[in-house]
């Protein structure tokens, strides 16, 4: 019988790792998490990496065939294959491709998981058949993927789409890049709980979150809040979609992509972020480019999106170099 | 004798319109300007160009074999060839690549000025053999050419780089586009004389600006005051580049360029632009992006911009085709 093709797409987490076996379709046909380990040496990580992604591998009976690997982390340099000074994991500096190369021989690639993400709605997700986009992840910080003329945009230094570092407000909140008022420090899950804080800071009447200290505080609890009607929950939701619509259309006024993508914790809030922050973005927009960007949710399925993001990685690449 | 190819830039302004035959090596082999007339109609315009066009060729005594025509404009979508709604042109639409169709049967191409600017660049100019970049032009208004993975970025609708309405303070000046603060209304020749305005406001101290109107006054005032050491003249440059500075940071943490390159009137006064964006943009860049992008002159030859500009949006396009 024919072997099936399929790329191997690693998400490498600070806590969990997980890995599938992805056919071209966007299918996964096995999956399976391990925890990372990370303060284990990096040589030592890449071997069991390696028997967990083995043994899956055998519990598929053969019927596949691996033909490239795709790994998405934090800190990751698509040009040079490295990690560097990933905050969450304690290699400082880590050349993936070559560990990955003492165990395989086929193309491999990385590239951190915003730019995964971008390529996994590309190829099987929100963005099927689109050239120009951006996929924005809400997540603790906030990640960007920028997609222009079909191609990701990685930059002279493989760096790019970092625009949870643009700037807000160049006297705001301290960000934990050194910065101040840059967009992460208020569209995120920590930046709305910075905002309630801040509306407890100048509201006078009494409010449920006066009893909860910040680091009790969570996104969701905002979330449920604001479905409840608690008004600083929902004037908190307003003013992250204001401040990320504001910054959107300064993104369209660059890429001038077809759709924005929202995706990550935040992004499930739905209606409550999406709407304001497409009110702004359309407010601040040019007018030659209101009415045409979509805002939409991710199209992959919760849960599958770090594994499908990195293969579709490696699955892109594979596609250019048989071009 | 064989015949070296050419091609024939053309650049349309509100007032006159330039062009010239191009060689492969970016040499202007024989230029013309023609006024515009931009209260006549369109076919009337491109009848007068095509005659202006042949008389040039002509001069050249048939040296030259002419293998397309780039052109550049205000409002040009290169998608469609069309100038849509010129605020200097009377034309409210036309399809310029098909009037150009009544007279050549060659490849034709249309686009703004800013991006045609950006080719320029990367095929003649500062921006030779890099991949990533950007150009500025900071002119009565600021326009923006964006140049990713070797291609200039257009979007999904053909007006992508449009930096000059990114977003300053959504409270401020008020900008031709309809919306408050763009960057264009603090850095372009315009801005710089508002934010003269603005100083005159604030400050107490005598200064020579106090004798002249707003409409009498020039970016070219301003720069030969800031010559002399007058304070207001210094300190709008300053807070011009510190403006500038911390929005192309956000440009940066977008495409990651190499280089930014800075072009036209206002850039023309070296350091006292350069240096303060320079040091704004350092300050306000991510740390993996500090002391990385290269902030530049343009490298063609003052006057021949715009001819080489739209030659090279053709030369590109041809490269494209025979590959």
């Amino acid at each position: 019988m024919a072997q099936t093709e399929v790329t191997l797409g690693v998400d490498i987490g600070g806590t969990n790792t997980v890995m599938g076996y992805v056919d071209r379709t966007g299918h996964i046909v096995g999956d399976v998490t391990m925890p990372t380990h990370a303060h284990q040496p990096a040589d030592v990580y890449f071997k069991r990496l390696h028997e967990c992604a083995e043994t899956l591998m055998n519990r598929l009976q053969n019927n596949y065939k691996l033909v490239g690997i795709g790994i998405g982390a934090p800190n990751a340099n698509y040009y040079k294959g490295t990690i560097e000074s990933a905050a969450n994991l304690s290699w400082e500096y880590v050349n993936v491709v070559d560990e990955i190369k003492k165990y395989y021989h086929i193309p491999t690639a990385l590239t951190n998981d915003a730019n995964a993400a971008a390529l996994g709605e590309m190829l099987f997700g929100a963005a099927k058949g689109m050239r120009d986009f951006i996929v924005i992840t809400l997540g603790t910080g906030l990640g960007s993927g920028i997609v222009a003329n079909g191609q990701l945009v990685y930059g002279a230094d493989g760096f790019a789409g970092e625009m949870g570092h643009t700037i807000v407000d160049p006297n705001g909140r301290e960000c934990g890049c050194g910065n101040k008022g840059c967009l992460e420090t208020y569209a995120s899950a920590t930046g709305i709980r910075r905002t309630v804080q801040e509306l407890i800071s100048v509201k006078m009447e009494a409010n449920e979150f006066q009893k909860t200290s910040f680091e009790e505080l969570t996104s969701q609890m905002i979330y449920d809040a604001a479905l409840r009607g608690n008004k600083i929950a929902l004037e908190a939701f307003e003013i992250t979609g204001r401040i990320l619509g504001i910054k959107l259309a300064d993104s369209v006024a660059h890429t001038s992509p077809e759709a924005i993508i929202m995706f990550g914790g935040l992004a499930k809030a739905g209606d409550l972020i999406f709407k304001p922050t497409k009110r702004s973005m359309e407010e601040h927009l040019m007018r030659i480019f209101k009415n045409k960007v979509k805002l939409l949710p991710s199209g992959i399925q919760e849960g599958n999106a770090a594994i499908l993001g990195a293969s579709a990685l490696i699955w892109n690449d594979l596609e250019k170099i048989s071009r």
